[in-house]
């Protein structure tokens, strides 16, 4: 028997949720419910309704079958067939989901654009998976913030990390987007940036702080990371933890991994769905030492980071695996993460 | 029995040569031929090599073997196996080729970076095929040329086009480009666009003039033309008309194509491999009448337009279809070109 | 004795409208009105108050003199005090402020950003002079429709223009805006564009159509231009033509002009004020022929174009010159157009 | 008696270097040299020659006469006229000229894109002015390392800096450059950045280490400075720090100053020559605490900011002071720098 999943907002994060779910042998995707017809449920019809359609509102349902769409039913109609709701709708949408969570007596999993306070845990699979187990509702640490600490975690756990100060160059729209952008200006936000204390909510013994600038681009946010860690290590040995990583890929400049956009086209080159990727990726040829800090360069595909550790949300939510490292290897294996380094 | 294709540099128009061909049940794909291990002929080894490598040249063999890659034969290897070579190579590369292709006998298409005098004809599948009939060499138009002329084409077949006016708003970098690029500023080309030009010697009866303007973007050119018909057609007739062909995909604001990233998006959404498309999009919201003149505009996907018009230059070629609309049917079939109409 | 003139909101076109008063030997620029203490505000109290600021509204001055800055009084206070207001608030406001002016018995002239229906006149200093002579309410055409109408004009006396049909290649934000922008991204919008449609207001024995696309730049917009003159005129005729208007600067790209950004490159070498350029820039290597049409692509410096059609205007307004030629020429004097040419 | 000064190359910074000249109450500028009419050469002469220009090279003289520019010499003929020559040639053509300030004896200054082997000394007005005295090659920090080093200098004086960590979001070309550009891609470089080992070339005692990611913007670099000071700090005494220091300007984003766009604006409403800015920004909302170490992001106007620290090298390459500060006084007199302060 599976686990029954559903997904709140079909949007940039939901489409990849789903994909997800489905891609999960333990688990089955239920629908999807959404209030318009957005250019991503436009392509769901297009494709031959892979997945049901619910309406995420009443109004989004005379929206949606105004437009032709074919609707499997309301939002309670969704949510009472499933064993836990993965909502990624709009900041603020998903508290107000909470409510019929609730009220039908469904778990739910909700992604970073929501406040905290709507959720009992706040999650990362491989940095505080134990927490997650059981909970009713888990809130996903944000993209940027994800990726940040798969790389921190991967240090913490082998050598110990005392503070870390991070510097994020974050991409300011997704492709497609035209609600938002910058041209030709970096901006700069209020120190120390949410991400630095989002780490220290989930690794409360690590000190952090950082400053973000948003940029110009769309393929990807980098991030700088100047970590202390408690004990000497030199950097071929930190190279090989984070090169055992499956959720992290080691690259290289002369290989052809340039910048974001590098890794944005090998995705696609990849044949993975969309031209996504799951991993963070890591430029060997940053990581340099001074004195006894490390210091290196990570890339966070901000569409698809998340997916993994949402996968591992439902699996500490609903208790399928007790065991982190049980966890996260069943969502690597359904994805496919780590099996690249065999070819 | 099938056709036996090679293709000559797997970069951004290679991949999608070789991914077409594989699509194409007449056709089979013998293998593809590269120089170095960049990041496309990476993910083509991480992807478990679907499609045999060959090395383009002695170097390149030393180079791939040295960066561990599976390499299947020499370039004459290759092109001693198929009937018609699909040469993608760098511009120039393309004319050396030639060289070999004649030694050994065998026909090739070239991409539109190569000088027009390295073939006997100028090819577009909808415009001109019957002259690619049975030819040794063709080129194809280039991504901008054939999207626009499928345009043209259309409404000329139906009501003459007299003349156009073009104004080409050109993506100066693909996605993954480190080697090209602008940063914010516009740069404007000598007119008349070669476009026109080319436009011209595909189409003699219609005159034509141009202007590109180079942009900071990589997701698509939109080209604005100004057609005079030979006779009077009003807008609706006209948009009927781009709605009726397969390699068209009319679309509007209000379903929210805003713009060149609205349909790359949509791609992705579709699943579509590498998140491509093989349609031009017409705005029907742009598509205005002045006096007897029609203006619209168009997205040209460059990564993706120029394989369908490749695939009818295969079966030109090689006399597959001596009927144009039998090819072009065939190349849609295989390309899902039009299916998407149906749901 | 001078004509007194004041100008409501001190932004990008309200810097450079004072300025551009300040600079006419037969005008006194009484002084600028803004509500908030914004960076523009703040440069003039660096610079030393070289222009009296007036508060637009009695929270404006609040927010103003809570910030420490020196204000010289109300709105209604500078309107009091001149012949004519420039209007270049925000969108609708000048629609607001006009009520204060027709209380005060005052002239104004707004610019493009308000509603025709403010405005007795759609003016342009070259098109349409005459038509502003006297008149209480003007409103200046947009930075475009400004720029394009100069270029249209100037062939429209020689030889005669029957129709024109433009591509608006627009900088979707100016430098340091943060309030919008687009990322790697185009943006269409619906035709036919407000500027042709402008166009046929000011110069209404032209036909036009036209269709606008945004780009990710900041530094002027391009607009390509395909205009049947009713006449046959040469390719070179037509650039001796353009050669002769002090209000266009006929660029090649073998001096290096190669796109919107070496015009302001170039601005700024000259040290013009902010960078600023009145002129647009008329690209000689695209001026070309096609049967009788004539194509060519022109640069608008967003910022500063309508800058001298605005002092047209107060011209007109007040009658200080009834002919066009003697008002566009005192202008040009006191912003040293034309001048240029003799270095 | 002033000293005698003259500038090789006439591009964005030499340009610059000149107009610093201009402004010394202390120095002559005798005259410029380049080899083309570039655009910037074109404004000289659009501006009616205020600067002599002198060939570079005897194949410049041949370009620039032919393109009808008045040629005042040869380039022995300028360097045989001045104290000291400040080389703003293009990377690696310094070296060349170096001989020729060899053999007619005189001093040189170059710019960071020369080999620090060019010179004697690496140079700083604030950090190492003492080393210049004298000195009869000197080479000044590039861009970023100038503008880095003000900021740490000025902390390391007031509390000492044990070490320091930097990410460097650089601008990736200049307004109007063209040679050179990004679309929609961050770059990485390999670390640790040249500017992290030129800080320690320059301030010896203090450790440094940082990562470049290069961006597609043009208007100023944005680095994000994490420093350990020797004695704790808090983050109000920094900022009363900085605000002392006459080439930092302290703004915050409640001011509007929202990122590098933000401040490039206020310079041109500054009305400053070409809209440039000899300070560098650093933003109170980033000045955080983490520990002992200090954080703090600094804006970097690329095209000016290394002049004051040249105008510094002049005086140290001439003892025209021998006292650090007077010297920077000087300097900081006659640009205006502080001044701002009491408006």
């Amino acid at each position: 028997m599976t686990v029954k999943v559903g997904v709140a907002g079909y949007g940039v994060i939901g489409q990849r949720l789903a994909d997800g779910v489905a891609r999960q042998k333990d688990m089955t995707l239920v629908g999807v419910a959404d209030v318009a017809p957005t250019l991503s449920v436009r392509a769901l019809k297009e494709k031959g309704m892979p997945y049901k359609l619910f309406a995420a509102t009443a109004e989004g349902r005379i929206s949606l079958e105004a437009a032709g769409f074919a609707v499997s039913g309301a939002f309670e109609d969704l949510v009472g067939q499933v064993d836990v709701m993965l909502d990624s709708s709009p900041g603020g949408v998903g508290a107000k989901n909470k409510e019929i969570y609730k009220k039908l007596g469904k778990k739910a999993i909700f992604q970073g654009g929501e406040q905290n306070s709507v959720a009992d845990v706040f999650f990362h699979g491989y940095a505080n998976y134990e927490k997650g187990l059981g909970a009713d509702y888990l809130k996903l640490t944000s993209c940027n913030t994800t990726g940040l600490i798969r790389a921190v975690d991967c240090l913490d756990r082998a050598v110990g990390v005392e503070k870390v100060a991070i510097t994020i160059i974050r991409r300011v729209a997704d492709p497609g987007d035209y609600h938002r952008g910058l041209t030709n200006a970096l901006q700069v936000d209020r120190a120390p940036s949410h991400q630095a204390v989002d780490l220290m909510t989930v690794m409360p013994h690590v000190g952090a702080t950082g400053i973000l600038v948003h940029t110009p681009v769309s393929h990807g946010h980098i991030i700088t990371v100047l970590a202390t860690p408690k004990k000497d290590v030199e950097v071929q040995e930190a190279a090989a933890l984070f090169r055992e990583h499956p959720r992290v890929r080691v690259v290289r400049l002369d290989e052809g991994f340039l910048g974001n956009a590098s890794l944005f086209r090998y995705a696609r080159d990849l044949g993975n769905p969309r031209g996504d990727m799951y991993e963070i990726a890591l430029w060997e040829d940053t990581l340099v030492k001074s004195g006894r800090d490390l210091m290196f360069a990570i890339n966070i595909p901000q569409e698809a980071v998340t997916i993994p550790e949402t996968m591992d949300a439902i699996r500490a939510a609903l208790k399928m695996q007790t065991d982190r490292l049980e966890a996260t290897a069943a969502t690597n294996e359904n994805l496919g993460l780590g099996k690249w380094r065999k070819n």
